[in-house]
């Protein structure tokens, strides 16, 4: 197998587009991307990208992509965040996954990052191991919050 | 008492440093901060500045401010973290936490964001209530993984 790893180009967003739908799926939450191509494209190649892909390629057909972008750590400074990395279904288990893992922390190490952050679901034990055998480190005192498109209209407008 | 809120400049860094120092002696990690108010300047005013600060001053002394930047979410699309909000304890009960909250969430819908994201401690139940309250959602089966400066060296070099 020949297998290249690269920076995604515009034209790749539609084969990213389904590997960010088949990990909802993975992650039991297939009807919540609404995301579109367009707006990956604008999004992703605009003046100021929001987020930066690479794309794992297997005999020329992308089967595998790391998103990531930027954040900040008010404790040690400029940080990176792993949105999603995802393998194909059938090309799981050949590396690909841990190729992506080690371009993107590569990445983040010659940009001089501080931290690489990124959350996993509790019961993925297979993913949390990987992770920790790495030296990552799962924090267990954090949650998540979220305050979606509809939430935020409803605050805004109860609060003008 | 004259409450302002406005977009601080190079100038506030220094406060927002202290106050930094100050809520994450209340997250009960005191020593954890590395950063210094030469890199908040620097990460903060160049030419792509990795966030954007709200600070609130109550009879001209900054006494909180809500430190937060552009994330992105592959379901939803452009998003906000908010990394740190925090206000003096002595001023605390004032409204000026809900202030500067109010005045992010704003910002977040004038500019078309799909999701404001933050972390809260699990143990911080007054603050998980007031997000609730809020319309603010805390997810449960998500956990944030961190891999530090030197863990990641360590990975890169092991990996070559």
């Amino acid at each position: 197998m020949s297998l290249k790893l690269r920076e995604a180009v515009k034209a790749d967003m539609g084969s990213v587009l389904i590997l960010i739908k088949e990990l909802a799926t993975f992650e039991k939450e297939p009807e919540a991307v609404e995301l579109t191509v367009d707006e990956l494209i604008k999004d992703g190649f605009g003046e100021s990208p929001a987020f930066k892909v690479f794309v794992a390629e297997l005999d020329n057909k992308i089967v595998g992509m790391a998103l990531f972008y930027q954040r900040y750590s008010t404790w040690k400074g400029k940080s990176i965040h792993l949105e999603d990395l995802v393998v194909q279904e059938d090309h799981r288990g050949k590396g690909i996954g841990n190729a992506l893992y080690t371009k993107v922390l590569k990445y983040a190490y010659v940009h001089n990052v501080k931290r690489v952050v990124w959350d996993v679901l509790d019961w993925n034990t297979v993913a949390i191991d990987f992770y920790k055998s790495s030296g990552a480190t799962v924090l267990k005192e954090w949650q998540v919050v979220h305050m979606n498109e509809n939430a935020l209209k409803k605050f805004v407008e109860n609060n003008v």
